[in-house]
């Protein structure tokens, strides 16, 4: 199944306790891109770059069969820029910097080509952007989406307009306690769930994930990284991960959504070995089943007899 | 396998914002043999009680085939009594008043009948007084215990000299991390099994917890409880499910270690559903045995095929 893809293209600055990139490429809809290649038939970005996008860059998609047909090239501007800076404590991160160049008036607009797509990745765009995507598709079978708490406090009526045409929400613990004003995060998930999505992943970093659908819940655990090296896409991995195993899959049964989860999961415990989305240039296929094994054998519990 | 549990038997006076208890049966030995009597052949209690220690209490211990041959009856004061409250966040707590009475200077003296015991659960108590438990005992086979950040910051020479002498520490993250000097939890679980326990669990509250023996990481879900009705006892339940299993199976393979984990967090799970140690005077077999089953319904991972 073909799987669109929208989110931001960026160049980002980023300076971590082990080393500093000045300019890396970086966007939610890269690395859902990236992440993505290595389970869909086909991925196709809607985005926007400037003047300054470099050709090499546009080669790393290709060279991911990543479809750019929906990615505009304003040449008024350069790409969004973001710098940020991580500290030991690499759960928090410090913004440095944000020129948001082209993306400041981002307008997306889906190919013809693009239109019959039944996988889709809303990244962390403005909800009324994410919705107007899905006013131009003809009749997705599943659309997930990325928020975050400046859109739940700055565009609360849009998001949640947006979350009753969704499938599955994925956002972090805080934001899902903020966006159902609620503290305990299995009575939250189901004030958000009511909301709209069927579906709900709350990531809660170094601890894993849970996926609420309709009748259960799934505790996925936290990969044991002992070095990050680079916390920037993890989120978006995640997602990528997660939507390429169900568009190549084409399951969305309860099991095959709890794998769906470990293969994000898969996906962002490799982004985070090396710079930017340096590691998801070239991952092979054993590499990948090989850490979704491992992520198996972590939390697997024996049977018992009574 | 006979099981030796050392530590403090207490009354509690609880509030929690559900409701509140004036006085309750209390104490880290108290939980331990509840919780493990429902696995292990037998439980032998050692702990101290004062002269307002109730017979029904005593029956309690009885009705759950708990020896007291050890439970020392010291008539010159009242039992150890212990106040606190909850908030909303279940996560922390106010003492709000400490009675150490009889427990102030607690001695711990194994009887003989007790000194053949292979399974030992050392409750938090000070780490010389746990010690000196070990120095009574012929040759025990696995040896756990508890301790907490105020024996870390006030008898770390101490605590390090008991961490030698046993088999596995159960502690909660702050305190894993605090132990080690080392805020990155993987790194502080081999710090702290360098000190001495072969395995460690590192509690994580809401996030479950983390088994580290000598070549694996185990990572174990938490139960999804909606209502916690009061926490009291859930990490005493977890050490006293943990061992019972250890010692009713015999078996210290990594797989069934990881069992005993489950069977800690059920333990746990039950405990705090009522006040005090209510919920674990009467469980049925298979209410213990479904609950293990939820457990690992809630972190199965299907395979997949490469």
């Amino acid at each position: 199944m073909s799987l669109l893809v929208v989110g931001s293209v960026a160049y980002d600055g980023i300076e971590t306790p082990f080393g500093e990139k000045e300019r890396i490429l970086g966007g939610s809809a890269t690395y859902i891109s990236l992440t993505s290649s290595y389970f869909a038939e086909q991925v196709n970005l809607v985005g926007v770059v400037g003047k300054d996008f470099a050709d090499e860059d546009i080669e790393l998609f290709k060279s991911r069969k990543v479809d750019l047909t929906g990615l505009q090239i304003d040449l008024s501007g350069n790409t969004f820029f973001w710098k940020g800076k991580y500290h030991y404590d690499l759960n928090n991160r410090d913004t440095l910097d944000t020129q948001l160049n082209v993306f400041e008036h981002f307008d997306p607009v889906i190919p013809d080509s693009y239109k019959n797509a039944t996988y889709i990745a809303l990244g962390n765009i403005e909800p009324s952007l994410q919705l107007k995507v899905l006013d131009q598709v003809e009749k997705p079978k599943f659309v997930v989406m990325d928020t975050m708490n400046f859109w739940i406090d700055g565009a609360l009526d849009s998001l949640k307009n947006t979350l009753k045409k969704i499938d599955l929400l994925v956002i972090n613990d805080s934001e899902a306690r903020e966006l159902a004003g609620e503290p305990n995060l299995l009575k939250a998930a189901e004030l958000v769930r009511a909301m709209g999505p069927q579906s709900l992943i709350i990531k809660k970093g170094e601890h894993g994930a849970l996926l609420f659908t309709e009748n259960e819940i799934f505790s996925a655990p936290a990969y044991p990284v002992i070095d990050i090296f680079d916390p920037t896409g993890a989120g978006d991995s995640f997602l990528g991960g997660l939507l390429g195993w169900l568009s190549y899959t084409d399951d969305l049964s309860p099991q095959n959504m709890r794998r769906s989860v470990i293969f994000g999961s898969v996906m962002a415990s490799f982004c985070v070995e090396k710079f930017g989305p340096e590691r998801l240039k070239n991952l092979s296929e054993k590499e990948i089943y090989d850490r979704y094994r491992e992520f198996r054998d972590l939390s697997f519990v024996p049977e018992v007899g009574l």
